[in-house]
């Protein structure tokens, strides 16, 4: 294993450390380091407070921030956080207008979020995020996992927070997001877990995993390594198959190619406009593109495609200003 | 060789084209896909224009927007652009006040755009950028090689512009801060280059390269991996030493910790963490702390860590607004 890190033990502490210190305009870390909230916290709205296992940065941490989330409970790498964690950053962040969970798909993420929700005295909903097309039922997940849309979920329903969106509309509004949003990754490598040392999984030199999830876990089928428009072509076909099954057959979408850590820009930007390509010829109109490292899986390489179907006041609330470690703009 | 890609003589084209789709608020392709100039000139202001060898991105086309760059050349990948292409980009956006390169210290970039500014036939200056601290003369470069520190020149340089400095004052600005900056890299694994279809260079599964270039270049030594801490602290002692012969000992500083391509998020966060507090207890201050992957070498997996020494002036240009596809801030 090649990792920059002193010992498995310490790494997401120091690693989070130095987050902290690099984005402390942004970000400030929870007592006992069980949460990372705002710098200035806000309770005169509703507070959005989401995380998971490590792992997976900028997600969620680095969407802490104006426009996006209150609080963000990291557990360790690839290891749901704890419903302590989830109750100081909820007791931490959250004021009268009450509090919302977005909580991926996954069922320690799951389970642990609901005790807290059972917890926290106040008022509290929860968003259930699951866009992945690959599989259902993984070795994760009860239903499909939640994966790159998450971003998505979190920046839309974050703008519409900030604006002071009560309660009961921002559940709403994340479960219409959820509704709209579907997702398909692609490994050309595995990742390798500190604590593990070695692979999750293992490749040949010529394969590739379509439709891995982002812990590594297995996808629809190991296959040999094509051409970037034969796969950006099949994770398009996937998506769309499935989000015509919700009467989506084009129209406006936001498409978000994402980077699981090892792959360079370069290759990103190529696979968005194999994307954007096929995407803009089976009607779709690209509204709003985005390409980069949001939800990643450690150092694996690969990337996954991500498509929301929008329409203006989507659009609005995805334009809306956003300052975070992770995402900055307006 | 595991890319995404469909032919290595597409491959930068191909990427170029999603790039300005993406990004098309900001930038536009040049005729000929010779330059990337931003999506609004200005030519009432100097010009600054840079560019490279490809699959350094964000470096260059990412950096120009309001703010920073006005134009960036990409060679095919590691390999410097022709004169033409600097001609070209500088006719495209230079006015009456003049253009201004910045160059990284390489034969061929130094080469190509010395017979640009030959052939241009306005007010022209260069900057030219040698932070690397780990070798002089390598197999790319007479003196020391420009690496990361380039995006603190184009960030503080481009702010500098947009207020609309002359063309000798941005030159004089270019050099000072080159003066004060001082980088040093370290690669865990190698890159590939698409064309070339195998890793640059190949390490052992418990060795690194102390000193790597942002090419694959060798560096001053090849080592056991080590912790973290003991890394960033080689790499410090190095940097720290190398800017004391200028007479900084200590003061404000701008820390850069770059990640080349391959490195996630998590670890970059966890050498910040080692860098920043190394350098306070040198007696540093660290004034602003920026850490991403923002020179990369393909997929290569490392990191470089860069200082540049600041005072109020130099810090307000580096906090100035910026719009770009890879910084944006303000």
């Amino acid at each position: 294993m090649k990792k920059f890190m002193n010992d498995a033990e310490q790494f997401l502490s120091e690693s989070l450390a130095g987050f902290v210190a690099v984005h402390a305009d942004v970000v400030a870390l929870g007592e006992g380091g069980l949460y990372v909230s705002r710098a200035a916290p806000n309770k005169a709205k509703v507070a959005l407070i989401s995380g998971g296992g490590s792992g997976h940065e900028p997600l969620h941490a680095g969407f802490v921030g104006t426009g996006m989330l209150d609080a963000a409970c990291p557990g360790q790498v690839f290891t749901s956080p704890t419903p302590d964690q989830m109750l100081a950053a909820a007791n931490a962040v959250g004021g009268a207008p009450g509090v919302l969970f977005i909580v991926k798909n996954y069922s320690g993420d799951c389970m642990n979020f609901e005790m807290a929700a059972e917890l926290y005295e106040g008022k509290i909903a929860t968003v259930l995020v699951n866009d992945d097309v690959a599989v259902e039922d993984s070795t994760w997940t009860t239903g499909r996992r939640g994966v790159a849309g998450t971003m998505i979920v979190e920046k839309i329903v974050g703008a519409a927070a900030e604006a002071g969106k009560s309660l009961d509309e921002l559940k709403a509004l994340g479960d219409r997001v959820v509704a709209a949003t579907r997702s398909m990754g692609v490994a050309l490598t595995s990742c390798t877990v500190p604590a593990a040392g070695k692979p999750t999984f293992t490749l040949g030199e010529d394969e590739m995993e379509m439709g891995v999830g982002i812990h590594g876990e297995p996808g629809r089928r190991r296959v040999k390594l094509t051409s970037a428009k034969t796969i950006a072509g099949e994770m398009v076909e996937a998506i769309v198959a499935d989000i015509a099954k919700s009467g989506v057959t084009g129209g406006p979408i936001i498409l978000l190619v994402n980077g699981f850590g090892g792959t360079p820009a370069g290759e990103l930007y190529l696979m968005a406009e194999m994307a954007r390509t096929d995407l803009a010829a089976r009607g779709f109109t690209l509204a709003r593109m985005i390409v980069g490292n949001y939800i990643t899986s450690l150092d694996m390489a690969g990337c996954s495609i991500t498509i929301t179907a929008v329409d203006d006041a989507l659009l609005a609330l995805w334009d809306a200003p956003v300052k975070t470690a992770g995402l900055v703009w307006g």
